[in-house]
């Protein structure tokens, strides 16, 4: 249980099967977020279609609502959501930063007010274990703190000491055997403080290691300097998840740097808000073009939108304010960064993953229907993709 | 084209096959409302799985957007819409009476402001048959007012009149053969105006009839009067269509008074409330009983929601206001619709669609889940199913 074995490289991107309870999953993959139980507006019978393979779930909102008692009366978060197949969740840490309000952080752990109902509430690594166990999802979290950004050097090394102390709590506590829990490297930008937390992380030999702080606000440029530092020094015998990234040049970017795995709201977000992703660059659907275009939004996409769906009913259908405009948006982007990694896989199987990444970014950067200003390829991306050639 | 073959009858209630150019259909049907082109939040795909037959558009809403020239560059609603199955257009009279305004009404036709940008737009007898052309529906509706309840006898009097001349003007301006043009029967709920209403419609043998001006406002009682007297005075040989109903009691009620088609947005409107339909009536997913409930909405049903959720599951994505809920809600009322005129068929076949209607009705108007007070079955109903026994 949780084999990882590589299948093909190049440079440093790789393929690999990693087996968990509910299914053996191909990487590199990008994982739909499903929040509060649900990716927004899709069925599950529709991820397995546009070929999902794991759904994650926010520990932090299912213990507010509807709590974790009722997701473990169903037998846990398949039952609950009737999707089959593997889940991962988070340690609700993020959130709690992110949306808990009167947080106060100890050592014992985090008391925070609920962002929906104001009432307190308390997670320590013991709780989000206990929480995550009853959720039932393949893989779990550490329970982690990811410092806003910017903060002071001297905080995000107290923040994470303390994340590997609480690391080593989370597994003294865990119990169920059929979960697997993913250690998380902080450090935010800076080398010396990610190889501090590599020297105390790695050790705890996790199944899987997270790379986590990122994403938050700091540039691409010196996000892609920590994700190549820390996902270069990670065992190559274990899955690296790139947490809460991102959009498809991160994934490009992610693979080339060694990540296997990613998560992200962006794909169905950016759907609910009219938005499509192409390898042109992201459609702006809610503009006047596409309200003529009889073409539909990818003629290369096998999606159900794709294949049933002009652009202009479609636009038709967001400046109605008709219910299967998100839908549909969400279920192609989603649909778009599966088949994105799927490419990656075969250009990694056939050791041409340089070349395929930047010809597929030569088209994503020039697109004629991008919605912002992009030109041409960017540095930081360059750097990554050929970080290992 | 448009043959109408009866299969079976008991009572007045009857099941028919009735051939349009995208498929031959079973009467009597239940058509969902795809009001802007979409049932809302449904896919066709899903719509062929729950065993819908004949969508229904709006011709008031598509003329006002997207407009129909786009509609007719798709093919018509089929292609635009990718629903593949047979479409039926009303002739706009109704939303511009309800939802147009400043509007004036002449012997020509009606000028009225849009209720999306305040345009004027101009609708009459060859307009609203020119668009629907456009609009390529298999059955198209001729252009009639609807009076609103109450309403003077003069003016109810003058309306069908003029409704008359409408249709006449319909018929000679229509050119496709490839769509049938249904009449409508006008008359409110006055015995002797429906009468006159039929003595001046029925010559023109148009290959359907609908009952048009109820479910306005007036009570039950004098609504299944009129359908009683109206529905009997039609040829049976043709199909008896009773606009924008209705509740499932409308249904069983309005089947055994010889009605073939229904339509109203009632199943996907109240599915986005929050209420789902079965046989114990109406149950509202809001409360707090569902939250826990481990049972699916209906244990009979077998649209994908009740094979894959629990209520508890629903009520969750309601409270946390996930599109999820209202897609779901709505496919497992619209099957809940399609699965009430399949049981009708069968006990029409077996010759006992009265018994079957009283015993439905026992349960349904004393459901325990009920979500308003209904002692009892109403006398209305019982008249109804009883009338042609």
């Amino acid at each position: 249980m949780f084999d990882f074995q590589i299948t093909a490289q190049s440079g440093r991107a790789r393929t690999a099967t990693f087996v968990t309870p509910r299914g053996t999953v191909q990487t590199p993959m990008f994982m739909p977020v499903g929040t509060q139980g649900t990716v927004k507006g899709i069925s599950p019978q529709e991820l397995t279609d546009i070929g999902s393979q794991i759904v994650l779930a926010n520990t932090y909102h299912l213990l507010l609502r509807p709590g974790p008692e009722l997701v473990a009366a169903h037998g846990g978060l398949p039952g609950f959501t009737a999707y089959p197949g593997p889940f991962l969740t988070d340690s609700g840490g993020f959130q709690v930063m992110s949306l808990g309000h009167m947080r106060r952080i100890t050592e014992e752990g985090v008391t925070f007010k609920s962002h929906l109902d104001g009432s307190s509430v308390y997670l320590s690594p013991e709780r989000s274990v206990e929480v995550q166990q009853a959720l039932g999802a393949d893989i779990i979290m550490a329970f982690d703190e990811c410092p806003p950004y910017p903060a002071e050097r001297e905080y995000i090394q107290a923040s994470l000491e303390r994340t590997v102390r609480w690391l080593e709590r989370c597994l003294t506590f865990k119990s169920r055997e059929d979960q697997a829990l993913f250690s998380i490297v902080q450090g935010g930008v800076h080398a010396d403080l990610r190889q501090q937390s590599l020297d105390a992380t790695l050790p705890f030999a996790t199944p899987g290691f997270a790379i986590g702080g990122l994403a938050v606000g700091e540039g691409k440029t010196e996000m892609y300097e920590a994700v190549d530092y820390t996902a270069a020094r990670l065992p190559s015998g274990k899955p690296r998840y790139l947490m809460g990234v991102g959009h498809p040049e991160d994934l490009v970017a992610g693979i080339a740097l060694g990540v296997d795995m990613f998560d992200c709201v962006y794909p169905t977000r950016t759907g609910r808000f009219g938005y499509a992703l192409t390898d042109d660059g992201r459609v702006n659907m809610n503009s006047s073009a596409p309200r003529s275009d009889l073409g539909p939004i990818d003629p290369e996409c096998d999606c159900y939108a794709c294949r049933h769906y002009t652009r202009a009913y479609l636009a038709h259908l967001i400046r109605a304010e008709e219910m299967l405009a998100p839908r549909m948006l969400s279920l192609h982007n989603l649909r778009y960064l599966h088949r994105l990694v799927e490419r990656a896989r075969a250009a990694i199987r056939e050791d041409r993953y340089a070349e395929w990444a930047i010809c597929w970014a030569e088209r994503y950067f020039k697109g004629k229907n991008k919605a912002d200003e992009m030109p041409g390829i960017p540095s930081w991306f360059l750097r990554s993709v050929t970080a290992g050639v």
